[in-house]
């Protein structure tokens, strides 16, 4: 997607803060470090707490220390996201609009140090990055627009006066409510579009709620200076300090995983938004859905002024892995094979197949146009290049996937890229461009440099549907094509996919069908319908535009909300639930009936 | 709520099974027993799975073998459900309108019979009946009306072409798509308006999802009855006879609990409506959310032709407990306490108390307005009469709850009411209209008849705060008042109540609320919006209209999930997934676009 945002429209009073940098601390109720400011520095509590962002390019620490969340401070954040709550609620939808569109101009203006910074922690170029800043503001605008018109509360009213069908009854108006403060796992692959100020805040701040996000460990920076950036537009505009906080986490010691946990199960938080991995998202579900809270603990929606402990479980969003399958017929793939070939390779491997939409699977029907396909794709794997990866961690789980893939019987390694000074030492296996055998987990060196490269992978049907790891995600540079025996095997191969966020459908020659696809691909929409979030014609699952017919989810384990979706509209509803008023009297009527 | 519904219109060519009569065997797919007919009459199988009805006025077994479903047939079932749906995914929406039309038909031409079948079976009266039964049929109707307009699918289309601001991105449309087969749990207290062919089965037959119900064990014919008028329906149209099943399951032995847990993990079914306990709510989200399916056991949605067991876990929408808490507010209480004791004691008293929204909470600030009101409401239950509950399970629920309650220090029995025939043996404790203490379980006697008698119980809101047990729901003819020190004080007691379907505010005297209540008001509406699905001004909770605006459902433990409402349009979408169509082909643009 191409999005030309509007130019930043900064205004004269600009905060002295901006462009931002990072000053290490958490955003609490728009002050850095909080009420107290934090843990002083150098203090000993300081350094335990401390952590660096890594340069994925060198593997590196970069400059600047950061400090995780204490539990004070994470406390103080979700209290503060209550008063807020209560506060925003007597405000218009207008102000709502303004605050998301405000927050937008304030990115944009901040654009070219946050894009730097952003590139420095994720190894992302700007050239990548640049797009999703627009996109990111693009969605905050568009959210506004959404804000603004008010369909999207889904106000329904029945009146006693307007039935005549039947006897009497109430008048009844129903709306959608927002649920409290959301707290906001951002992902650590779009720094910007899936982060701190990402669809998930911003829909939440579209329903009224205010937001904590917990920032990721891989771009704890880019996090801090874009929750500055919401927190400038949150003061500027007279909201209450407490809409937004964000903190810092990480450095692979017990806060990392503890200021998630603790935000999950503070008493304010209503409901969670999370974008990652399964094991996750999963963790996060778990915890929501069993939390105790302190009854007698505080004053907040979950926190009933009772004593002893209260269950109170919320709702968590998790957007977790994809394999969006592509399934090629054989009019297509005879047709425009090199074209396919061609789109299906920048989409696996762009940014460094770092993509919840990357396409980890391709269907093909057995035959030479299959062999020319393939043998195009591995032609242009092998020619790729290195590119580095988000963080240490996400490359030793790519490498982890591909050797499970690659010790599974029946499925070999094809092709593989180089990398850029393949002298470094080898990423998996030894030589560029060689199948690779027998290749154990303790042959990964520990490079210095995230970098790795484009694997392409090769199986039959039958083992598609008799081996199940190589029906799971592979996050990372690669995919895998499945053989079929004939096109409407391809059928089997449909029925056989796990949940996804998306699937592709290559089908139209010359702008239609070729008619001896015509019925396979009504059998694959059949399938595939039920199997994903949304289904892409003659074109690459990657690529999520963020417009209200957009829908980012799909079944387990894409999400484990599979009636949601993170981006469009309807992401908004997420933060909401239905409220019915009876017999409201007349001093609420517009509270509950609007202008 | 009144409904005069429509004359049955019934037509000449019915099916001569109408009215029906219960066989006693699960209808599968229109078959009684399915394809086998089930075990046959006087096998020690069938001796073993079956069970009878009970009559709760005498205690007695009614006449009539039922025998629960097999392990095949449940399986049976299932796979005819999965069938059906992609059968029935060709058709338009106005046939399923028809289907859902001619079911409220067959329903209503079967009332007479019906209706006395019911009554034995529950021991509810026919006068309670029949309006649940128009509130049946008319809700199938309202569901037809909302089929045929077709905005429940929320269908929205980002074409290319319509944007001008902002660069290329692909045709977008989404709308929501049924999620497959979905089983559904029928309620003990509402044999037809949350049964057979209650709200869930009727929403999901609108969404365009196939049925499978589990009967509910305490009233097996009146289900089979309904079960024969859907299936009637079904076949009349034409539709898959796999789009309803309905099967038996109970006697209390090994089936009973095994035929619901076997059709949570079948891996053809998608998702589950429950309406029942807390505990058999969540022990079925448990079941639903863990649940591995054999993936090579089937073609259906969940059965992924693959080797192994996967994950595959649905949702479940189940409806729970709820107090349905009231407060009323010192104007209304000093001018109109009489009229309002008057409709909370019908309310709380009404079908025994066995509603999910009846009143189990009354919030009064302490003074004479509250003395005199509590005065009347003792009055009203001391004249009372024993009232027959649904089943032992049930009575024994309410007299263990009363028990729990009536132990609880600062919780005081105000008043009971009288059994018809107190010489039968006394219920809980020894004489009418005394205070209780120290009365046993074990006292409870093992009468016959299942009748038990109101109570009302008194606390005050310092027990209420600190004793958890006075704020979970009492399903029976009880209320507890909690006696606040001053009005302002119903704002800790609005905290602290649990998640409910419905909560009542008292307050508008002469149509308006006085001055001096209106901060008050605000204050409760602010709490209760983010405690309830329905907010009632000046009514009663009890009284469930099935339009559009309604929300019934509401915070746990009200419900599991809270988004969702299980009566009302919005109920549709519960048994829907939204799918986005990318740049589709003009071949399906009818399918995705609509007519």
């Amino acid at each position: 997607m191409t999005i030309s945002g509007p130019e930043p429209n900064l205004p004269s009073d600009s905060p002295s803060s901006w462009p931002a940098k990072p000053t290490g601390r958490s955003i609490i109720a728009g002050r850095p470090g909080g009420a107290s400011g934090g843990p002083p520095r150098g203090s000993r509590e300081a350094d335990l707490l401390s952590f660096h962002a890594v340069d994925p390019r060198t593997g590196r620490e970069l400059e600047g220390v950061y400090q995780s969340a204490t539990t004070a401070q994470v406390a103080e954040a979700c209290e503060a996201a209550e008063r807020a709550f209560r506060a925003n609620s007597a405000r218009p939808p207008e102000d709502r609009a303004a605050l998301l569109e405000r927050i937008a101009d304030v990115i944009d203006a901040s654009a070219p140090s946050l894009l730097a910074l952003a590139s420095s922690e994720t190894g992302l170029s700007v050239e990548r990055l640049t797009p999703e800043l627009k996109r990111t503001t693009f969605n905050l605008r568009e959210f506004a627009k959404v804000v603004r018109a008010g369909a999207w509360l889904r106000r329904v009213v029945n009146r006693h006066r307007d039935r005549t069908d039947h006897a009497a009854h109430p008048d009844l108006a129903s709306l959608l409510k927002p649920l409290g403060p959301v707290g906001v796992f951002g992902a650590s692959n779009f720094p910007l579009a899936y982060s701190t100020a990402g669809t998930d805040t911003s829909s939440a701040l579209a329903a009224g709620c205010s937001v904590v996000v917990k920032g990721h460990p891989s771009h704890p920076g880019t996090g801090e200076v874009v929750a500055q950036s919401v927190a400038a537009a949150v003061q500027e505009l007279g909201f209450d300090p407490g809409t937004f906080s964000f903190l810092h986490s990480g450095g692979g010691g017990p806060r990392e995983a503890a200021v998630g946990l603790e935000l999950v199960r503070h008493p304010a938080i209503r409901a969670i938004g999370f974008t990652g991995s399964c094991s996750g998202g999963m963790a996060l579900a778990e915890a929501a859905r069993t939390r105790m809270v302190e009854g007698a603990s505080s004053e907040f929606a979950g926190g009933f002024g009772v004593e002893g402990p209260v269950a109170d479980p919320i709702p968590v969003f998790a957007e977790m892995g994809s394999t969006n399958p592509v399934f090629i017929l054989p009019g297509a793939l005879r047709a425009m094979g090199d074209e396919v070939a061609d789109a299906v390779y920048s989409s696996f491997t762009n940014s460094a197949g770092q993509m919840c939409t990357c396409p980890g699977l391709i269907f093909v029907a057995a035959g030479e146009d299959a062999t020319r396909f393939v043998s195009l794709l591995a032609q242009r794997v092998r020619a790729s290049e290195g590119q580095v990866m988000l963080s240490f961690r996400v490359r030793e789980g790519y490498h982890r996937r591909i050797l499970e893939l690659i010790h599974t019987q029946g499925v070999r390694l094809l092709a593989r890229g180089a990398l850029a000074q393949e002298s470094r030492g080898g990423g998996v296996g030894e030589a560029a461009g060689q199948p690779i055998a027998g290749v154990g987990v303790g042959s990964l060196p520990d490079r210095a440099a995230l970098d790795s490269v484009a694997m392409l992978l090769h199986t039959t049907l039958d083992v598609f549907l008799t081996k199940g790891t190589t029906r799971d995600e592979c996050f990372g540079p690669s995919t895998l094509i499945v053989e079929c025996p004939s096109a409407e095997d391809m059928v089997r191969a449909a029925r056989a996919v796990q949940g996804s966020l998306a699937a592709s459908i290559y089908a139209r020659v010359g702008g239609a069908i070729p008619p001896e696809d015509a019925a396979l691909v009504h059998k694959l929409v059949a399938l595939l319908e039920r199997r994903v979030g949304r289904l892409v014609f003659d074109g690459v699952p990657t690529g999520v535009v963020p417009l209200e017919a957009m829908v980012h989810g799909g079944p387990f384990p894409a999400t484990n909300m599979p009636q949601a979706t993170a981006v469009g509209a309807r992401a908004i509803e997420r933060w909401c639930r239905p409220v019915c008023y009876q017999d409201w009297p007349a001093e609420l009527s517009r509270d509950i009936l609007g202008d």
